[in-house]
């Protein structure tokens, strides 16, 4: 069975280079893959060239306009008509393609998806999850800024959703929901976490009640659940810190070791070490954030992407589109 | 010139004896300090007694009642009369102390802080204050809890007291105030955000405007200003998260080593420095976190405060002190 999911080739800071040699190796990895680049032709099909790609599963589709990272969404979506973050997700939108994928302009992403794919019928907003791998579980923590205007009902859906992602994509069993809040008693938080809270009592999910900030890294949560004005806050707080204290610590190692004999070959030694610990923190090496709630399978990238971070969205968008998560997600949100 | 400091014995998770014990260092440190220690008569003179604790400038003031960790604060402060907490605060108002501090159930202390000391007469509500060192500067983030119902005119005064505090307690000169938000557009946001960053335009403040979570650390940024709800969830996730890439970086480092000839002095070297770069990042080290906008110098440290962290905070609360800090922010609120 054959998967196509449409890609935004101009969409990030490094588009469209290292988005196409992403498609590349995806392409190159599994063949049951048919990639459209959507974007500027001339400058597709040079990439293309450059990456000298020879096959015909990867088909360039022609969109000459490209929305900004920095233009403002809806209206960008307004006046740039036939941008290649419209055109890929009217693929979608079409059955041509079952998946969208873009390292663009986040907030254009989650009107284009909204709006030319389409919400599934009972969700209310889409929300964006992203992943923490943590030492005992991957921890799914959704909005992270799709929706800043977050009601109850919508963080119930979020929880609802990023269960099944958690379960089918993740291979959590049953995982553990919980609402991120300022503390753990039930009568805590802001009028929203109160009613989210008692919302969430009788909600299909394995609720477990309100989680603290520290509580996201231990792995004993599974899904986060907040709303996307905190979530945001929280993912880029965590980007930032984990950053600056790997630069600190490799400082502080840098002179700690600057005195040993065999300084050098400590250095090398710790250096390989803490590059598997920096790619275990960073999440773009797992494919960028799903956003769900559409009627197609959709990854947003991290706008710093580069061919790997690509080539692994792909890969989480081909799994969701093979499990069919939207319909999952469609038929549990309705009996709901 | 003597400084009063009333100190809740009572509270936190290792008291009254490491309490007792950080002001036994306070004192023999600071002889122009006067401490009353406030709790359980027998208990504290027992914990003064182990401390081998012989001056006079240490008064023991009988409060029989606890607040425990737990307690919902309201109702504790309104059933548990005569609670150390209250009895502390009461010190304050009275005149006889010029500070507070403890380590106890911190929505207590903001509720005592505000009922029996008091606020500053333009102050609408209080908030609490913490320090992240960074690399640049120290970053001071308010409010990390004191109040999840935040209005636009509670984020401002945020940013006029904490600004007075960076500039007189943490030496920066005309700190840079940023408003926490999703993104540096001036329309960004919540409504809460949209509203409060118009309302900062025209506040006395040396404000640059929205900026993101990964800022706070960047240390270009001095003051930071949110609501409780997001501070209170960035700080736990920021020491949640610490801990845990701490963890995971000295086992990668233990296992990088373990091979190599000299894997034993590496590792007591690498030791030390990671000892430092701990200490860099546990605010306990630093003293608690001030409560801003009483009429009063209170500070707010840590459950799990040792006595070095109830002596750096007694040092915190008596340079507020000493500068009348409260007096300056009332001024500086009133013209406002």
């Amino acid at each position: 069975l054959t998967i196509s999911i449409a890609i935004d080739a101009m969409g990030g800071d490094r588009a469209p280079a290292e988005v196409v040699r992403g498609a590349v190796l995806a392409a190159r990895e599994s063949p049951d893959l048919h990639l459209f680049l959507v974007g500027r032709e001339k400058e597709v099909r040079d990439e293309l060239e450059r990456a000298e790609w020879r096959g015909d599963s990867i088909e360039v589709v022609a969109a000459e306009n490209v929305i900004g990272m920095g233009d403002s969404p809806v209206e960008a979506l307004r006046k740039k008509r036939g941008s290649s973050i419209e055109v890929a997700t009217r693929l979608v939108r079409e059955g041509r393609a079952a998946a969208f994928v873009s390292a663009g302009n986040t907030g254009a992403c989650v009107a284009a998806a909204s709006l030319f794919i389409g919400l599934l019928k009972a969700v209310k907003r889409p929300g964006i999850a992203v992943v923490f791998y943590t030492a005992k579980n991957p921890v799914t923590l959704i909005d992270v800024g799709a929706n800043v205007y977050s009601k109850p009902e919508h963080l119930v859906q979020y929880g609802l959703m990023a269960s099944i992602y958690s379960r089918d994509i993740l291979g959590v069993e049953n995982p553990r929901v919980g609402l991120l809040n300022v503390g753990e008693e039930d009568e805590k938080g802001s009028a929203l976490a109160k009613t989210s809270h008692s919302l969430f009592q009788s909600a299909r999910v394995n609720f477990i009640g309100n989680i603290e900030g520290a509580d996201i890294f231990s792995g004993d949560v599974q899904v986060v659940v907040c709303d996307g004005f905190v979530g945001n806050i929280v993912l880029k707080v965590s980007e930032g810190l984990a950053e600056k204290l790997m630069q600190h610590a490799s400082q502080t190692i840098k002179e700690a070791i600057a005195t040993l004999p065999n300084s050098l070959e400590i250095g090398m030694a710790l250096k390989r070490a803490f590059g598997s610990l920096q790619k275990r923190i960073d999440y773009s090496e797992y494919g960028g954030a799903p956003l769900l709630g559409v009627n197609g399978s959709v990854i947003i990238s991290h706008g710093r992407s580069d061919a790997k971070a690509i080539s692994n969205a792909i890969g989480v968008a081909k799994r969701m589109a093979a499990n069919d998560l939207a319909s999952r997600m469609a038929e549990v949100l309705e009996v709901h």
